[in-house]
C-alpha cells in the first residue's frame, strides 16, 4: 500500500503541473486578446475558464480520497493540505485572468490609449512565479520558493511605474480617464495574480521549513 | 474517542467565529479611520493584522492535529479541509483591511475629496456577508449560505456606483485624480472582501448539498 501511496502522489503533483500549466496558458492569452485588441480571443479565454474549475474540483476531490483512503501521516498529511490551497489560490489566478479579458474587450472597443510595454512584462514574470512556485511544491524546494517571494517585488514596482505613467495620461487629457482606469485594474490584476503566486511560495516555505514567511497583500 | 472528536468540532467551530470575529473588527476599524480621517487608529489596525495571522496558523495546526489524530470519514474530513481553506479566505480579508489602511492614510493627509457614504454602506454590508457565511458554515446551512452569494451583488452594484460618481469627479477636476483613483482602490478592496466571504458560502454549499455554485469574481 505504501508503494501505490507514493504513486497516488506523483499523479498529484502531475496534475497540480497540468494545473499550473493551464492557468499560465489563460494568463498568456488574457494578455495577448489586450495587446492585440482581439476581443474573440478574450470571449474564448473566458470560456476556458470552466477548464481550470474542473480542474480544481478534480484535484480537490482527489486529496480528500487519498486522505481518507491512506490516513497519511505528518508530512504527507500537511502536503496534501496544502495542495487543497494551493488549487485554490490557482483557480483564483485563473478568475484574474478572466477579469484582464473583460476589460480588454472593453478597450479594444475604444481608441488605443498607448501600446503596451510594461504590462506584457509585468505578465511574463507573474507566469514565471506560477511556474516556479509549483515547481518548488512538488520538489518541495524552499529555495526557490524563497527566490519566487523576492521577485514579486519586480511586479509591484512596474505596478507603481504604470500607475504613475497611467495618472499623467489623465492629468494631460481628461478623456483618457476610463481608458487609463481600465488599464489601471488590468495592472493591479496582474499584481494580484503575483500576490496568489507569492502566497503559493510561502506556504512551500512553511512545509519544507515549518517557518512562516507572510506577506501582507492579498 | 467520538465524543472528545465531537468537543474538538465545536471548540475549532468557536475558534473559526472568533477569527470571523476579529476579521469583522479589522474591517470596521478600516473605514473608521477612513471617515473619520483617523492615521493612527489606520496605524493601530495594520499593527493588528499579525493577530489575525497568528489564529489563520492556530486553526490550521489545529485542523492537521484533528486530521492525525482522529482520522475521520468524509463529512467530518470535509468539514475540517473547508475550515482549512475558510480560514485562507479570512486572512485575506484582514490583508484587505490593511490595504484600506495605507489608503486611508495616504488620503487622511490630503484635502477631503468628498464625504463617504456608500462605501460604509459597502463596507457593512461586506461585513454581513462574513459573519453570515461563517454562520452557515458552522450550522451548515446552505439554505444561508445561498443567501449570502445573492447579498454579493448588492456589494457589486455599489462599486459601480462610486466608480461613476468618482470619475465624475475626475473628469470635471484633473486635480482630484489622485484622490480619486486611491478611493476607488478602497472600493475595490470592500468588493474582494465580499468576494471572499462569497467563496465562504459557495464552499459550504458544496460541503451541505456536494453541489458546486461558483461565480467567477476572487
Amino acid at each position: 500500500m505504501h508503494r501505490h501511496f507514493e504513486e497516488e502522489l506523483t499523479r498529484l503533483k502531475e496534475k497540480i503541473l497540468k494545473m499550473g500549466a493551464l492557468v499560465e496558458t489563460q494568463i498568456a492569452a488574457s494578455i495577448k486578446a489586450l495587446v492585440e485588441r482581439d476581443g474573440p480571443l478574450a470571449k474564448q479565454t473566458i470560456q476556458n475558464d470552466h477548464l481550470v474549475n474542473a480542474m480544481d474540483v478534480e484535484i480537490d476531490e482527489e486529496c480528500i480520497r487519498l486522505l481518507a483512503l491512506y490516513q497519511p501521516a505528518a508530512r504527507d498529511l500537511r502536503f496534501i493540505t496544502t495542495a487543497m490551497k494551493i488549487t485554490t489560490d490557482l483557480e483564483r489566478m485563473s478568475d484574474l485572468a478572466e477579469d484582464i479579458c473583460e476589460r480588454s474587450i472593453e478597450l479594444a472597443e475604444e481608441p488605443l490609449l498607448k501600446p503596451y510595454i510594461d504590462i506584457p512584462r509585468m505578465a511574463d514574470a507573474a507566469q514565471k512565479m506560477v511556474r516556479e512556485a509549483l515547481d518548488a511544491f512538488v520538489n518541495k524546494d524552499a529555495k526557490l520558493a524563497r527566490k519566487v517571494c523576492s521577485e514579486d517585488q519586480f511586479i509591484d514596482e512596474l505596478t507603481h511605474q504604470i500607475f504613475r505613467e497611467l495618472l499623467s495620461f489623465m492629468v494631460e487629457d481628461p478623456t483618457t480617464i476610463t481608458r487609463a482606469v481600465r488599464v489601471s485594474f488590468i495592472a493591479k490584476y496582474i499584481e494580484r495574480i503575483g500576490d496568489h503566486a507569492t502566497n503559493i511560495a510561502e506556504m512551500v516555505v512553511y512545509l519544507v521549513e515549518g517557518k512562516i514567511i507572510r506577506h501582507t497583500k492579498v
